[in-house]
């Protein structure tokens, strides 16, 4: 049995520019890590309707599930909602259980329910609404599609309301190896011990520190017993005292 | 004139499993920003060569520039030179110019020239070498693809290498107003600066400090004189009082 797979779509103008880093599929990447469903592309697109809505249709034909980051607020820039209607070719209208929610919202913190936040309950008509605790404008997901929102609190808290509706798969688990050599010295070993146990994958990822090369050797799989046994050989292949 | 366009493609399994958060494409982003490139997608895919090749079929057939970030070290998850090659359907053979490099920096540094720090000198034939000055492995160009290390520091300094060997735009220039105040206050006076202004792009990207909401306006081009006069409508629409 192989995992879901999933990909995050994030709607980055910002991103794009050099202005932010990334964060939100930095966080929903160890979120899926940790279900077992298996993460195995990130997008980042412009704000156009355009982008945005090839991107989705080409990641949501390819993987289980695609979550979207970004471009559900009030002002004239945010047009994910309508992408994601363009892509599926769904209408968009205000919805009235999305409409009833910020009405609640605003009445309770004294705010004006003006035309702009009236765009926020602007949900397509088959999608079930993901929960916002923190300003009320939900997100939704409609068939694999995912949609949440950019700022991180508000992203984060909508991972923890649609997570728990997906079937996961085995929890990728991993183990980490510094040795403090360069990958040239490692590599042949590296090989060998990769060979060796087929069903993990093997990563080596280098570093520089202080001037000095190092490696992380990442060992992950879903069998415990099993990485268990590659680091207890990969202990072997470059004892402590060579590290 | 519109401005050369980009894409960054990142090997990226370590950013996929949620181990690491991204940085060389925030890195790249601000640079092209400055030259006048405009970077229009990031993608991070898995270490398999498929989904390199692929990625990097579609992403240089759409953008004038394509950068890819890490893969190309001594170890056997190393894959991006194969995917390069097997994408552009050219022959991958150790190269004179690039031997005669690592083994200068090997002899000169005491450390053996072994056939895994070999395979870094696999370079395309009509390929062009990038300079990698902290340790010899070259990245290269051919044709539109730039094959840049992973390791940020030496993916900096290729950036450095690369970037001047290609004809920029306008750079984009870029003015931020921070605004106390949530999206759903502001949304409709920013709708109308956005069509005063159609030839800039005016982003909106709320944020919740203590508690409170607040919005940072962005806006963006090429004419420093437009940004200009549209902060200065803004902040006219907006006063410092109401902010």
């Amino acid at each position: 049995m192989t995992n879901p797979t999933a990909a995050i779509l994030i709607i980055g103008d910002e991103i794009l520019s050099g202005r932010t880093r990334e964060g939100n599929a930095h966080f929903l990447a160890g979120e899926l890590t940790r279900v077992g469903i298996d993460l195995k592309e990130i997008r980042i697109v412009a704000d156009e309707v355009a982008a945005i809505a090839n991107a989705l249709n080409t990641l949501r034909g390819t993987y289980t599930h695609v979550f979207t980051s970004g471009g559900i607020g009030p002002t004239h820039d945010d047009i994910t909602a309508d992408a994601v209607a363009h892509a599926l070719g769904v209408p968009l209208d205000v919805r009235e259980d999305a409409r009833a929610l910020l009405a609640a919202h605003y009445a309770a913190s004294g705010l004006e329910f003006n035309a702009a936040r009236l765009r926020m309950a602007r949900i397509p008509a088959d999608a079930v609404l993901i929960e916002n605790p923190i300003s009320a404008a939900p997100g939704f997901s409609i068939g694999n599609v995912h949609v949440l929102a950019g700022v991180p609190s508000i992203f984060q808290a909508m991972v923890a309301s649609v997570l728990p509706r997906l079937t996961g798969g085995r929890p990728v688990l991993s183990q980490t190896l510094r040795i403090d050599q360069g990958e040239g010295v490692i590599a042949e070993g590296l090989a060998g011990l990769a060979a060796e146990f087929p069903d993990l994958s093997i990563g080596s990822y280098p570093f520089i520190q202080n001037g000095a090369y190092g490696t992380n050797i990442v060992i992950r799989g879903t069998e415990a017993r099993q990485i268990d046994a590659a680091m207890t050989r990969l202990s072997t292949l470059f004892p402590k005292e060579a590290r």
